[in-house]
C-alpha cells in the first residue's frame, strides 16, 4: 500500500543532493556484559540478519530518481535484503574515541540508497577496552530525531539480563509512534500541496520570504524586543557551502550539573544547553579571528502544544533564540538567552497550531532557500546555526547485555548551515553531537572541548559570580 | 594552471551520477615482512600524511557542481588534506577473505567527492593471519585503468628490503605517464568539441547511432562473418539498470597454465581469458535460467597501433567480441572466440588513428546513451559486458618489505552493464575482478568461483579433447 509522504518527510527529500544528505544518525557505544567476545558479535549478525523487519524499516521511495516527483510515495519492500542494511565495521587498532570519530564521519557522508528501505544499522567493533558501537543511520524523510531516538532505546532493555530483545527494526511501531499522514492528509491540518507552494512561490524571492516572515512576526501577540527576528542573524563563516564530507565530535556531561546551574539561573535545561553551545562557538569563531560583532542567532525545533489543541500530539515548531555570543559574561550570556527563548516560546503559544506550522514553514523558507546550489552561502543566514536537544532515556540501558555508556545524536549540515548541535539526555548525562562539514568547520573537535570547559565556567559564575 | 580535460576525461564526468559511480579502484592485499605490527601501519600512516602530493593527485575539478560545463577543467589544489585521502579501515574479525569482499564493496559503492583531487586510498588492516590491503580508488576522469595500474606498481619495490620508497601520489609523473592534453589539444589527433558534440546528437537518437556504426563496419575492409556486428548482442539480465551499491569477487589463475590453453589453441592470453569469462556467465546464467539463446558479446578495451603512426603512443580502441555462450564445448567456444577476437583487430589494424578513435566512440555511444536514467536499461544494448585485460607487473613487488600477493582491478559497471570484469597479471598470477550492481548481479561470487572451475575444463577440452 502506498503510503503518502508528509510535507516535512518531502522537505527531507527536496533538499537531498550530491553534498547535502539529509540522514541522521545515532552514535551508542556499549560496555560489553563480563565474557563477551567478536565472536558473539558475529554470531548477532547471523541473527539480526534473519529477524523480521516491521514498518518504517521496510519502506521504500516509489520514485526515487525524481525526487521532486508530485506523486512520491512510500511503498513496502517485500523481502527487505538485511545483509545490505545490517553492516559489520571494525576500528583500526588501538580502537580509542579519535578513530571512532573518523570512521562515523565518514559513514556520515555517504549517501543513504534512496532506492531502498533508507536506513543501515552498523555494528562496530574493535573499540578499545573490547567495547563497540552502534551507528544508525536513518533518512530524515522516515522518522524524525525524535521517533528515531524513541524506536532505538525501544529495542534496549533496563534489564542488563534480557538477551532476546529484538533489534529496533523488528519492532511493531506504536500506535503514535508515527503520524502517518493518510491519503488525503487534509484532516491532520498539513495542506501538503498548500505547503509546498508557497515555498516553491519563494525560490529565487528570499525578500518575499522575509516579509511574510515579519508579517507573521509582527501579526503575533508579543511585540517584545527580545523576540528574535530572522533579520538579526549576522554573516558567519558558519553559514556558507558545505561540501559532502562531514566531521564529528561528542561531548557529554553531567545532567544534574546542567539542572543545577539552570534552577540557579530561572531557565531551562535547553537554556543551559544553548549557553553552553553559544560559549563553545564564541570561544571557537574568537581563535579563528571569525566571531561576528552581532551575537549569533540560533534556530531551535521546539515540541509546542498549540492553543487549540483539546490534548495529545505535538506540533514541532520553530523558534529562534539569541546566542548572546557578543557577551563574555557567561551568566549575562545566559539571562540574555533566557529572556530570549521565553519571549519567542510565549509567541507560539498563543498561535493556532495551523499558525504554528505555517510559522515554522516559513522560518525554515530562507534556509531551503540556501540547499540550492547556485545561491548557497551568498544570502543573508535568518539563523546561524540549528540547535536540538531531543529528550532521552533517563535510565541505563542494556543490548544483550552490554550496558549503554552514551547516545550521540548525529544530525544534517546543509548549504548555509555548515553545523548542527544535538543533544540527547541518557541516564544522567547529556550527550551533545556536533556534526559539521569537514571543509566549512576545521578543527571541528574544539567546539566539544570548549563545550566541556564551557559548564565550569558557567557554573562559577551563575552559583558565585 | 588550469589543464583542459581530455575527451574520455569528460565523459567519465558525464556519466557520474547518484546510482553511477566512475571510479576504478585496485584492491591489493599484501603479507607483512616478519615482525610486521599494526603500530607500524599507525606510523605508516603519519608518514603518509605528511607526504608531498604530485600531479596528477593534487588535481580537482574548476566546476563540481556542474560536471556538464563545457569549460570544464582541472585545477591545482594547492593544500591537499591528506588527511582526508589516506584513511585507515580495518576488517571485522576474523578478517578473511568475505570480510574484505564486503568492505571494498562498501567502499566502491562511495562516490569520490568531486570537490577535491578525486581519489582515496585506504589502508585495511586486520586481515588474517598479519596482513593488511590497499584500496586505491581513483575517479577514472583522473587516470585511466592502465596509468593506474603503473602508478600502484611504481610505488612498490622488486626489493624486499627497500623500506623507504615514497607512496604513489608523491611519486613524480613520468613524461609519458599522463597524457595531458593541452590548450588548444587539437595536435592530439582528438578534436575535443567535435566528439562531444558527435556523441550530443546521438542523444535520444539510438537508430542513428547504430546506422552511423554499421557504415563504420562496413565500409572497413573486413568482410568476415565472424565479425561481431553491434546489432548482434541479445537482451541479457546483465543489461539493465543498476543502484548505486556494488558487489565484488576475485579469482586469481596461474599465468602459466593460461598460456599454455592459448598457445594449444592457437590464440592469445587475452582470448582465453575471454573464454574463461564466457564459461563463467555461461554456468552463472544457465543457473539462473537466463541465458540467451544468442552468444553474448562483450567489449574489448584494446591498445592498437595504427597503420599510420610512425611509432610511440598507443591509441586505445575497442572492439566486439562473441563470447560464443551458446556453444556447450569449451574447446569449440574458445575456437569461436579466436576467430572473433582475430578478426576484429584485423580491422581496426587496417584502419588509420582516426577511424579508430572515431569507431571506438561510436562504438561506445549507445552505451553512453544507456546512462540517462530514462532510457537505462530499456534500449537494446550493443554488448551484454566488459572484459579488460591490463597487463601488470610480472615480479613479486613490496611495500615496505611486505609482499604484494594479488591486484585486483575494480571496475564501473553502469546503467546496461551491469558487470565489469577487468583482469590484470602479477607475478605470474591472473587476477580477476568482477565488480557488479549488487541488486542487478546477485550471488556474483559465484561468477568467480565458475571461472576457477572453468580453466581445468578448457584444458581438459583443449589438451585431450
Amino acid at each position: 500500500m502506498a503510503k503518502r509522504l508528509s510535507p516535512s518527510d518531502a522537505m527531507f527529500l527536496y533538499g537531498e543532493s550530491r553534498d547535502q544528505m539529509m540522514h541522521v544518525a545515532g552514535l551508542m557505544p556499549f560496555t560489553p556484559a563480563p565474557g563477551g567476545s567478536p565472536e558473539l558479535l558475529r554470531e548477532l549478525m547471523h541473527e539480526l540478519r534473519t529477524a523480521p523487519v516491521s514498518e518504517p524499516w521496510n519502506l521504500k521511495l516509489r520514485s526515487p530518481d525524481l525526487l521532486w516527483n508530485p506523486l512520491q510515495s512510500w511503498t513496502e519492500e517485500p523481502t527487505v535484503d538485511l545483509e545490505y542494511h545490517v553492516r559489520r565495521s571494525a576500528l583500526p587498532s588501538p580502537g580509542d574515541e579519535r578513530e571512532l570519530g573518523i570512521l562515523v564521519s565518514r559513514l556520515h557522508g555517504n549517501h543513504v540508497d534512496l532506492h531502498r528501505p533508507p536506513w543501515e544499522f552498523h555494528l562496530i567493533e574493535g573499540l578499545e577496552r573490547g567495547r563497540f558501537a552502534w551507528y544508525v543511520k536513518i533518512h530524515h524523510a522516515l522518522v524524525d530525531g525524535y521517533t528515531a531516538m524513541q524506536v532505538l532505546t525501544n529495542a534496549l532493555s533496563r534489564d542488563p539480563d534480557e538477551r532476546d530483545r529484538p533489534l529496533f527494526f523488528s519492532i511493531p511501531p506504536r500506535s503514535r509512534a508515527r503520524a502517518e499522514p493518510d491519503a488525503d492528509a487534509g484532516s491532520r491540518g498539513i495542506n501538503y500541496p498548500e505547503l509546498v507552494a508557497a515555498v516553491r512561490e519563494q525560490y529565487g524571492a528570499s525578500k518575499t520570504v522575509v516579509r511574510a516572515l515579519l508579517n507573521v512576526v509582527q501579526a503575533s501577540r508579543a511585540g517584545d524586543h527580545e523576540l528574535v527576528s530572522p533579520l538579526e542573524a549576522p554573516r558567519c563563516v558558519l553559514n556558507a557551502r558545505i561540501s559532502r564530507s562531514r566531521r564529528f565530535a561528542t561531548q557529554s556531561l553531567p545532567l544534574e550539573r546542567l539542572r543545577a546551574v539552570a534552577k540557579a539561573a530561572g531557565g531551562t535545561l535547553n537554556d543551559v544547553v544553548l549557553a553552553l553551545s553559544a560559549a563553545s562557538l564564541r570561544t571557537y569563531l574568537l581563535e579563528q579571528g571569525a566571531l561576528p560583532p552581532a551575537p549569533l542567532v540560533a534556530m531551535l525545533p521546539v515540541a509546542i502544544r498549540a492553543r487549540d489543541e483539546l490534548g495529545g500530539g505535538n506540533a514541532v515548531g520553530a523558534i529562534l533564540a539569541t546566542l548572546a555570543t557578543d557577551v563574555a559574561d557567561p551568566a549575562e550570556r545566559l539571562r540574555r538567552i533566557v529572556a530570549s527563548t521565553t519571549t519567542a516560546k510565549q509567541q507560539l503559544q498563543g498561535m493556532s497550531k495551523a499558525a504554528i506550522l505555517q510559522y515554522s514553514a516559513l522560518l525554515l523558507a530562507p534556509s531551503m532557500l540556501q540547499m540550492i546550489p547556485t545561491t548557497a552561502g551568498h544570502l543573508r543566514p535568518t539563523f546561524n546555526v540549528v540547535i536540538s536537544n531531543v529528550p532521552g532515556p533517563d535510565q541505563p540501558l542494556y543490548f544483550r547485555g552490554a550496558r549503554l555508556e552514551a547516545s550521540y545524536p548525529m544530525s544534517i549540515p546543509v548549504h548555509g548551515q555548515a553545523l548542527n548541535i544535538t543533544c540527547t539526555s541518557y541516564a544522567g548525562t547529556v550527550c551533545f553531537g556536533f556534526t559539521g562539514c569537514r571543509d566549512t568547520v576545521p578543527h571541528l573537535q574544539r567546539l566539544a572541548v570548549h563545550c566541556g570547559e564551557a559548564l565550569s565556567e558557567l557554573e562559577h559564575a551563575v552559583h558565585h559570580g
